[in-house]
């Protein structure tokens, strides 16, 4: 299968909040989580494919592995550009996500995770991509 | 009914932590609702009505109200000494609770707690608590 | 004074994210002192006095006291509109909130916080709010 | 110089609480990162250089990166068992981690953090561990 960068796509914007800063006045390295989810969550609503569809569908599709490479840190009150784009899908759902300043895009995080799908029926892992998936990425199974 | 303050009451401790933190050094507001939590578990356990056993008995207890006065700041590493108590329970579980430091004993929150019973099976609000929290209370309803 | 309800208030948006969510599939009642959090970063940058501005005043401003009342739960996917409005302000500075459904107005919650002033040069608390809040109001002292 | 795994390491435990678990009943994948940070502060005690000692050695420490491998879900109520070990230190400090069921030992998540330090006066980073952390660790800088 012929992968296309940038396919499946989505970017959107958080300001951040005081509640996420820690004692140095930056945001707490953890709570960067819960970016790549907010982003994450628009991606998957492209594909009509977030969370209620997941279970609807018969899958959970729990993180399996988070990596997060952090380049610069986030101040209170500063706007934040998110980007999800979805880069495997064959066996396992993964996203490569870029956090970046919006006004200056200078580069603040890249991160992906890695999700698999489980069948909720019989809590097995499934070793390929359901087919669910294929047809709301609108591509055949390899 | 003759209340008996102090007859369900429960205490542990917690240490804070970085991740807890806000730009003033200090424990952010909205973190001792976790607190709150904590000791709430401990006390529900006592009773062997928490989360799961609340579930099991077809009822879950939402929080309707929720009041913290703040009377000093926790700081890093600061071990703090949490307290619980039931105060009403006979239309709703209503719970005090006290914040200290563990070592010198000094106030740093106090809060309340309201639940009420709702009826997984219909949905519907219960304005008198239902008899398992008697049952589990050992007390006759009145 | 002639306290004039609803002359400094802020609204803004809110969309439910997974990661705010508890088992029961809905907002974790702790949850919801960050969308107070939130909006309330909206109206204090309408006076110009968030954050940022209090520590150059020379001033922090912790809250000594919240009530949450919860009206409705809030569920994945949910557009929220938070709104916020300064009640007092002479000696202490509380302000009220309403959360509601975006699309329907239902109530979801009521709550309100106060903040007291505390200098930092002396680390006390004052009694009276220092005369930058009633200039950021544009309002006489009493 | 010869690496010595398990040299410094630490272990604690941790109780999942209700306000960890997302709508799968099971602890939210992006909290995590608190267990990791808990267990850290352990070990960082266990060489006299955890935050506030950084802060006063004149450095601060920001993790750069963070990679976590989740084997296994946990649960409410669940114990867990949290361990840390510095596996490098010269240029950066990185560290390893293992969660497992305090009970059965059963393995639920893998992690590493990278941090490094910056110098706070001058702001820099530094591409070799400052000399404060080989004597907090005792042994001679390579």
């Amino acid at each position: 299968m012929n992968k296309s960068p940038g396919r499946w796509s989505a970017e959107t914007e958080t300001h951040v909040q005081f509640f996420d800063l820690d004692p140095m006045e930056i945001v707490w390295h953890g709570r960067y989580v819960k970016y790549l989810e907010i982003v994450r969550g628009v991606l998957l609503d492209t594909i009509d494919y977030n969370y209620v569809q997941m279970k609807a569908s018969g899958y959970i599709w729990p993180v399996i592995d988070m990596r997060l490479r952090y380049i610069a840190s986030a101040t209170f009150g500063q706007q934040l550009k998110l980007r999800a784009e979805i880069v495997e899908w064959e066996s396992r759902l993964k996203i490569d996500y870029l956090i970046t300043d919006a006004a200056s895009e200078r580069r603040i995080t890249r991160a992906s995770t890695t999700q698999v799908a489980i069948e909720i029926a019989t809590r097995e892992m499934c070793f390929v991509s359901p087919p669910v998936l294929f047809e709301k990425l609108g591509v055949a199974p390899s």
